[in-house]
């Protein structure tokens, strides 16, 4: 297969046509700053109907088989709702510990089945890859929900309409981000998205969870301007937008350790006094202690909102890949 | 916030009206006599268009989003079936323990994610309070499916559904509770809304299955004539509704003692020859041997109509909370 | 009840008719040469209407009660996108070893309850004869979707539904069957249901793993030409439906039976220089190694698509049971 991203042969009776068209989406890698502006347009445009009508018929008759080889609660749950708000349904496969998969199926025989049922499969896979290695082997466009440390790229496409929408323009931010950067899929795929929109960014994290050298390289290379940091306190008054990440205990050498660091990433409203008035505070969810719940009702508290927004970046992405927006 | 059964805010576009538009369901103690008359009349609406049609376009474009913290598979079920019997979709989410919650993950934000995606929420949680707590957190209805030990204000409606329809008429029956009525979550609701009623309840366990002191005295406060009995046989020429409750053996200290009440506690069509022509036995089920099979022909058997009346008291409650009733 | 596969009452409003409507769909043994043409007319038209149009709404407003005892990925989203492509609905019940059930409930109350919500009941249990035994208690039609080591009708009409798509006819074919014969529930039903279209069919097993004695005799008794084998080379020449089954270790008494016989089964391209154009190769899936992925993009591989056959057979299946054929 030549080209991974293209799926290409499609339904018989399929209105053809649109950017994203019959594409997987694998890997934030696969996108222009003009394809952002397009699904941002579309998602926008969900965002008008669901406010103004819940949902609509743009998918009706269209099958989305989703399919987690781990759980994922908020993923797959927001996928469905993308999925139903546009009148289509969905086909959950969650249980694959327990079935064919566990008799030895391959993926590849596992998508190929699915595909010979629905118009286009969402994927979360414990495995760097797979979405990449399902897509060669099937028609229907795949869209990658996870696959292990290494991309969700619909992650960071609602991380970066959630700051658009929240901030009303992407262009010239500075973004702080803080907690674990080593381990933390989402802040390696948003800083990549950020190169596009020449973002300022600051890395904020203990020494053992560093961002990954590779990854500070490559935005260098794409013209970021890049800091590191060991404290949020000198960056952040200039902060617009301050992405918090999960400093999971484990990933410590020992307790001391992470008992030395873990109140110094925890946001009160006693941290925010130093923020701008105009900023906007983001986490990917599930928190555990990063953000203390006083914070919720902070205006700039934007992390529930932010659940909201992947729900229209999911609807556009469904109506884009299925020839429908 | 200042009235926990009142969801405050409200999607744009939403047409407002109706009793219970907007609210929680999340106790027994919250409906008045006029209430539950609005809930049946509706009911009995829902029942009238099924058995016509099947189904119908009323909650079409509303999503609700069903959230089991613990397996069951009748409420669940029976949600989805009422959901979809109203033209609405269904994000079922039941791996909840599988997945963002065993990262530690907070029941408010769990709740605070969903309501993102989904119109209302149907929670099932094995602790005590749980429904109430989520609905201090979300503007959007959340409807109590089972909180531990504590309430299932459906199962208790739809058993007073039962009875309505069996019977013909609500006042001044005859209800015998059988079991073990110390536990019994469903025999605890359905009494306290019998107090709307004028019942005269009879309650038949062994000594240490009783229904909780602090339970009869609140039945009694209300005016409800109560008896306790270790036998059946006394009572039941004279009881209009006969509900059965399971007695598990792990209640018992000793087997002896389980095995010396066990029997006593069992329905056969014995038992039935001297019980009144018009009279019901009702069950929440799932019954193990508590009935016998024997019993499941007989007209007076409502256990399994009384899973199907459960099914239009649902629809009534998703229509009305949704303000579509 | 006198007639297991006749569900003797039906709901209000239901238009009746049709071939097999109101019946469960229990064993192949139940279906005559014109039952299976009739349900083969229609899934050929179920085939003609998902590539034009993807999906439609013959049976919208239907509900599919979906009962799993045990995964089978395949199998229930193959019927789920069946009842979702004619515009039904689908309760999933697949956590069933959690809830009701393991609390000692019985399968004939869990098919009675879950009549009162839905309109007809997939079912797939562990133990042979639960099929039937489900059927004796309810009224809505119920479908086998496998009973243990028993039947499993929708996939041996499938099997036969793609033989008829792939090669133009049904009769007088010489069909191989590989593998184990002796476990494999596929090549059982498939040969019960080939003794109506005058086959030949050649079986290939290892001694220990040979159709079991009486299936050949029942075979043999309806005039069907049978012959055992060893190898398959002697009969490839002549076969136009090779059908594979897998070999399983663990059916072997020691791992050098295993080994010995492994590798004769497996079939790779080489093997196919020796079968003829116009033939297919057939699998129920999942294959874990008894074919060669080298072989897939051969035109005679027919075992994906016999997925896609396994789509129209079923949507087939639940329209005439409903009624709506």
């Amino acid at each position: 297969m030549t080209n991974p991203q293209r799926a290409p042969h499609l339904p018989l009776g399929e209105k053809r046509g649109g950017r994203l068209y019959g594409q997987h989406i694998l890997s934030v890698k696969q996108f222009s700053r003009e394809d952002i502006e397009a699904i941002f347009v579309i998602a926008e445009e969900m965002r008008t109907m669901v406010e103004r009508v819940g949902t609509f018929d743009l998918l009706k008759g269209k099958l989305l088989a989703s399919l987690f080889y781990e759980p994922s609660t908020r993923t797959s749950s927001s996928f469905t709702a993308a999925m139903e708000r546009l009148g289509g349904s969905v086909i959950p496969i969650s249980e694959v510990r327990y079935s064919s998969v566990s008799k030895g199926e391959s993926l590849p025989d596992t998508v190929r089945t699915l595909e010979c049922y629905s118009d286009v499969i969402v994927l979360r896979h414990p495995e760097v890859g797979a979405a990449a290695t399902a897509a060669r082997y099937v028609r229907k466009p795949i869209i990658n929900a996870g696959d292990g440390i290494g991309e969700h790229p619909t992650q960071a496409l609602l991380d970066l309409f959630t700051i658009r929408e929240e901030l009303g323009n992407l262009d010239g931010l500075t973004v702080t981000m803080l907690g674990d950067l080593k381990n933390g899929r989402t802040v390696h795929s948003l800083s990549r998205l950020l190169t596009l929109f020449h973002a300022r960014i600051n890395l904020v994290s203990p020494e053992m969870l560093r961002m990954p050298p590779e990854i500070m390289e490559e935005l260098a290379a794409k013209g970021v301007t890049l800091s590191e940091h060991r404290e949020l306190e000198s960056v952040l008054p200039n902060t617009d937008v301050l992405y918090v990440t999960r400093v999971q205990k484990e990933r410590f050498a020992d307790e001391a350790d992470y008992l030395a660091h873990k109140d110094a990433y925890v946001i009160t409203p006693a941290t925010l006094t130093q923020a701008k008035q105009k900023m906007i505070v983001m986490h990917p969810l599930p928190r555990v202690g990063e953000i203390s719940m006083d914070v919720d009702d902070d205006p700039r508290a934007a992390y529930f909102r932010q659940m909201e927004y992947g729900l229209y970046v999911r609807m556009a992405l469904l109506a884009m890949v299925l020839g429908k927006a």
